[in-house]
């Protein structure tokens, strides 16, 4: 799987939660595009869109929450190359069956996002706009990963951020436990653990064969557990 | 009331829907404000903004319905202009109170923004966005004016258009049928009948009398059948 993550955020270097995700991008399967950097003088080439929306099998729109929606580059995005004939329409239909999913910052707690909280709505409401996008180019929308409040996370919620991110840009979409499992292990085989220390290489092999060896007893506990309902 | 009517479409001269709003804006208390011909080179002059909206009463975002939200120069004025310590945050506040609105115009039929259409999502739902800026901003949010379709009107839906447009412009914020009298009446009062022949002109002046005597039996009428219920 191919995964295009498009970043739309008009000042990316001076951005702490940007530049924390940009460090965890995967090495492997993932193109990273920019639309600030790629056209500084805000004319797209919108064929050079179209081929890479074509060449990719997850589209990911990575951008900070303004205004209850994305910044207004990213908004010219969609309206020039997003056109009929290509994304939706008689000759169109060429983003059907990929997915398509939301990454952004937020710099409000989580907890206003409900009926009665500060800002009213949950973020799936906020977020139909681009939910209709998926509708209507026959993409398979995925659940949003929402960071809020980047500058207040400790190191544990940052690391947390970390996989979560990477499991947005490159796992499967399917968040069961097993699926999990697999991605977690396929990680930690893919590391090359030559420039680690011997003990530290030690304990990776050895997380990663646990989780494979218990992966029986875990799947059957699911099982018992489902009947117990 | 002073209603500032913000405009942003790309090709405004070619759009028939637009010419057709902008040839029924009303002479008085409304201010027409197109922003692609304000900022031609895409530069907003944010303290012009801030003047604007703080001389308007009603502030009302007109525009074509580009992916389920405006076009994205209408996006970069939301995320220029409406900045903390003006529209919200601690020194903000500067539009409490205001009427905040939308008039757009849909290339799809209304049937198909529902459960079960093809567009999946409700008007409601899918201009989200624009009500949580109302909600943050302390705005009254109005009805929206949809047009649907404008190219396919007959002559009498175009002439129902005409009246709710100039209605969502300068009448309050009441939809009862008092208030719309009240409305019709002044309006046709406030025509100027020396350029009508003096016919038409003495049938207006009838209409605007018969509205005005049958009120009292209208709004008696209006009594007797909230108690039937």
């Amino acid at each position: 799987m191919k995964t295009l993550v498009i970043i739309s955020h008009p000042d990316i270097l001076e951005s702490g939660s940007q530049q924390f995700l940009l460090n965890a991008v995967p090495k492997e399967g993932v193109t990273v595009h920019h639309l600030e950097t790629a056209y500084p003088d805000g004319k797209i080439n919108v064929e050079k869109e179209h081929q890479l929306l074509e060449t990719h099998d997850r589209i990911i729109f990575q951008f900070p929450f303004y205004w209850y929606s994305s910044p207004a580059f990213l908004k010219q995005w969609q309206d020039e190359v997003l056109v009929e004939g290509f994304a939706h329409g008689k000759a169109g239909g060429r983003l059907v069956g990929k997915e398509f999913g939301l990454i952004f910052m937020l710099g409000v707690h989580e907890r206003e996002y409900q009926a009665g909280g500060r800002e009213l709505f949950t973020i799936s409401e906020l977020t139909r706009p681009f939910q209709a996008v998926a509708h209507k180019t026959g993409m398979i929308y995925l659940r949003p990963l929402t960071v809020y409040q980047f500058a207040y996370m400790n190191d544990e919620e940052k690391m947390d951020l970390y996989i979560q991110y990477q499991q947005k840009l490159t796992n499967k979409n399917d968040s069961s436990l097993a699926a999990r499992e697999d991605w977690m292990v396929e990680q930690i085989n893919k590391l090359d653990t030559k420039d680690l220390e011997p003990e530290a290489a030690d304990i990776l092999k050895h997380a990663a064969e646990l989780m494979t060896t218990n992966r029986t007893t875990i799947d059957e506990l699911q099982v018992v557990m489902d009947q117990m309902w």
